[in-house]
């Protein structure tokens, strides 16, 4: 139950729905939200798993990303604050067939609608549905931006993009993340990534340390970026 | 306007929310729906273009896909008979951000309800919603599913199913498709369709002549896909 007048708010703003379901539908929304909280690094949610319900991120943010079976990785979309998403409520959605996870990229809270509750409002509600509609287009576009990243984009455009994003989440010219890491996010090779980082050096774009890799020409990577 | 009992048929049995609907709801649909015949290689639907409506597979094969700036293309998804698709009524889905073109594979029919029908019962009834809910995740999935393909998968794997699947669709050992054709059906270049076919060649999995490429060694062809 949510009794902090603050997350209360957040609930209302991101239920787009808000004013057009009855006063007993709201209250049950309230009364069955809650918060949860996920350190750095830890799984919010796995589509394999049981149905959860609908996430709203209150604080920090949150990757998802599809795994091979190698262990490869590539991410789909990131949430951030008064984000909302449905696919950690799949089995609502019939025809979703693939699996993914969902992350903490920092520490982060969420506020969660369970399943027992979303999915029962949503069936009788089509404003809610509609809703639930939004939130799986909204996720196939995050996700057919990828696929254009990966199929028609050259890789350095695409790691300059993931180097200036990752700056702008950070909040800092430097950004603290393995070679390894980085190759996860873009489903690439370690290789592949550390070569073309010794590339963007040679262009004093960046300087790489162990660890670390530091902005040194935002511009000139805006440019590869653009 | 439908006339004919089989085309009548078809949309019933492909509207999995008929029985759910009142008849003055069932007449609009059948009043107001279409035929529509495409010959091979036109274009069904650009998402870019005003909304057509719900498309309905009635004869032949339709295919979807993304096209990059140079010209490069990945094939998204394919329509058979008897399948619905609501990407040509993207409109109605708020958050669907990206382009893509529906073209047809070979010469088609389709049975349209226009957007102008389908969107006003959509937004007045929940079963309707529901079913386009479905149709959305459907064709997420299915893009999920070639994402998973070109990121995870081997370029051999990738060719060998293509390969397969169109000798399918064909219904014969040969396939007859231009190595620049495949290659933009794989988001690749000619260079390395060739290449590969050319490997599968001297492993006598296929027989690569002018413009046609046979299967000779289906077994193989299938180990390498699997």
């Amino acid at each position: 139950m949510l009794t902090n007048v603050t997350d209360i708010e957040i609930l209302k703003n991101n239920l787009t729905f808000w004013d057009q379901i009855s006063s007993e539908e709201q209250k049950m929304f309230i009364d069955n939200a809650n918060i949860e909280k996920y350190e750095k690094d830890k799984i919010v949610y796995s589509t394999s798993e049981d149905c959860k319900g609908l996430t709203i991120v209150k604080t920090g943010n949150l990757r998802a990303y599809m795994l091979s079976e190698s262990g490869k990785e590539i991410t789909l979309y990131r949430l951030f604050e008064n984000d909302s998403c449905i696919m950690t409520a799949n089995c609502l959605l019939k025809n979703i067939t693939f699996d993914m996870i969902i992350e903490a990229e920092k520490d982060s809270e969420i506020i969660l609608i369970p399943f027992s509750v979303y999915g029962k409002l949503s069936s009788s509600n089509i404003y809610i549905q509609d809703f639930t509609n939004q939130l799986v287009s909204s996720r196939f576009s995050d996700v057919m931006w990828v696929m254009e990243q990966v199929v028609f984009m050259s890789f350095d455009k695409r790691l300059a993009i993931f180097l200036l994003e990752q700056s702008a989440i950070e909040g800092s010219d430097i950004i603290n993340m393995t070679h390894e890491n980085i190759a996860k996010n873009l489903g690439s090779a370690r290789e592949v990534v550390s070569r073309m980082l010794k590339y963007f050096q040679s262009s004093d774009i960046v300087y790489v340390s162990r660890g670390n890799i530091e902005i040194k020409n935002r511009k000139k990577l805006m440019e590869l970026a653009s």
